[in-house]
């Protein structure tokens, strides 16, 4: 028998785009918004879960993102398509351009996709397994906020730039897929550690002087530091570069300071590139799905994990038996549909 | 006064060129390999610079590359351009291919090029700089040898994976650019450990039942671990998938078993992405040059260095002043020349 706070996933994905409509968000953009957030919860990514609804809801009162934004699509054939979100979320842009996002890859070999102006608070994983499910390689990157010092430096001038890279696998077998921060941990995590008056590892964060702290207040008031010192932090500044001022959208210092602070979501671009591994293989002879997985299934059979397989493992559960949520969230579901619980 | 053992650039790339060409290397491609091999030198990357002609001799008597191959460049006008190097060094397939990428990139916006079948040997710096040269922003990446375990594992699946990007600044300042592997360590820093009868630092490598040790031997015998865990780990895991399995060419396992060993250079495939920023940003109506200026110079105004940094002031000096060489390393130019040092 199922458990009383049970909910099925199509269930729970009615009842969130419902909220959104009820905000006033355009019924398309409902739906695209409300899926990343279902998915999330489905795959147990609580904080990408539908504990983002209040975040989204609060940049919609502020008038930070248009609810009734309708993606714009600019496509001049070649292997640049740019979507301008127009303000709007970032979703309901990537999702307008997808189909030509696949179809230019497979034409040509490889595509970039732009998302313009867009309000973005989703992983990067969607997109990515969006274009796995379509058989293509895919990466995925955006600024964020300048929360994160570069290595040798003080001053927070980066973001948490998160990098996502999806790789198809055989029918039946999910992604290979990772989707991770850039900095070493998340803000939220040092705010944790704030609350619970702990003291952060070592290697998370420096003060205003560019010392080494343990101190979450002091933390939060220096800068955060990349994962993988150096070379983290090169690549943090590769995703600036590459989908912030090669976009010609901002970049995270510029983000924070369009925002008046970082209370609400970000406003940036994103750059999304799709390879189409059976173009780029063709002559070899080789099936790179099948090369692929010579790697994949040797990772996994000397007991290491493979990036996102919990994920994938409690999405089986959900769907199969629901997706389970606390009093408190259900509640808060209530509030937002603008139903008084009982 | 010049110190007695130094060189101008010119005179050593016309002796280290002329060493390829008499020991049977086209003419070309001589000048290619001469070229990585002087520049590493040149920006005091002694590891890559004239050290390397040994082991370049040592490849070219075991038969493992072909010195007379001729790059042969497949192109059916789309986003990505192929050049099999017919079992030769990949720098003479790069530069015979590097005006194309470039005019395809312009053209489409972004285009890749794909290396086949050939010694790779050299830094990926040279591919990122030569774009950056042409305003282009660059991602070279290839496998290697399988020396490293994924986190979590312990037996030797992933090369130590290089990744390199470029970024282009205005005129007269060096692009930004880094080129590190995605090893923790490099496999020779395990062997000068080795030799002194040091430990390794924790964190570099683990034995064959995958637990942590500072032991070079057991290191040797067991893994080495990607730098920043799994996130490092996952990375070098989709440079395999990208560079190896989806050109339809050896991973870094496939390219040891070819070889039948590690003692040889690595031959395998080599991805590089090429992306015009001009188009990128067009409709944003921003210069992406200045865009990325903004942020590159504020790493700099806050003390931190800039990836390759270093590198290019030693270029700066090299160019002035000439390269110094040990005694050593100028007898054994003599040697690989032929001529007997009096």
């Amino acid at each position: 028998m199922a458990e009383p706070n049970t909910i099925p996933f199509d269930v729970l994905l009615a009842r969130v785009e419902n909220i959104f409509v009820r905000h006033g968000v355009r019924p398309e953009s409902a739906k695209a918004v409300a899926h990343v957030i279902v998915a999330g919860e489905r795959d147990n990514c609580k904080s990408h879960g539908i504990y983002r609804i209040a975040g989204c809801l609060r940049v919609l009162a502020a008038g930070k993102v248009d609810p009734l934004a309708v993606p714009e699509i600019h496509d001049n054939g070649k292997a640049v398509i740019e979507v301008d979100a127009k303000g709007g979320f970032s979703n309901p842009a990537f999702y307008a351009a997808r189909d030509l996002l696949v179809s230019r890859a497979r034409e040509m070999g490889l595509a970039a996709l732009v998302i313009r102006d867009c309000l973005h608070f989703s992983a990067l994983w969607h997109d990515v397994e969006a274009l796995a499910e379509d058989g293509l390689a895919g990466l995925s990157m955006c600024p964020s906020y300048s929360f994160v010092a570069p290595t040798g430096g003080k001053e927070p001038l980066l973001g948490t730039n998160p990098l996502a890279f999806g790789w198809p696998r055989p029918d039946g077998i999910p992604p290979y897929v990772f989707d991770f921060a850039t900095s070493v941990a998340a803000r939220g995590e040092i705010e944790l550690h704030q609350r619970a008056g702990k003291p952060i590892p070592e290697g998370w964060a420096v003060d205003r002087d560019g010392n080494p702290t343990t101190d979450p207040d002091v933390a939060l008031d220096g800068a955060m530091l990349t994962f993988g010192g150096h070379k983290g932090s090169a690549i943090s500044t590769m995703i600036e570069l590459l989908a912030g001022a090669m976009l010609g959208e901002f970049m995270s210092k510029e983000a924070r300071e369009f925002m008046g602070g970082t209370t609400l979501l970000p406003r940036h671009g994103a750059l999304i590139l799709a390879l189409d591994p059976r173009t780029f293989a063709a002559r070899s002879g080789r099936d790179p799905i099948a090369e692929g997985e010579k790697l994949l299934t040797a990772i996994g059979a000397q007991g290491a994990r493979l990036p996102s397989q919990r994920r994938f493992e409690a999405r089986k559960k959900a769907l199969r038996d629901g997706i389970v949520l606390s009093d408190a969230e259900l509640a808060q579901l209530d509030e937002f549909e603008g139903v008084t619980a009982c």
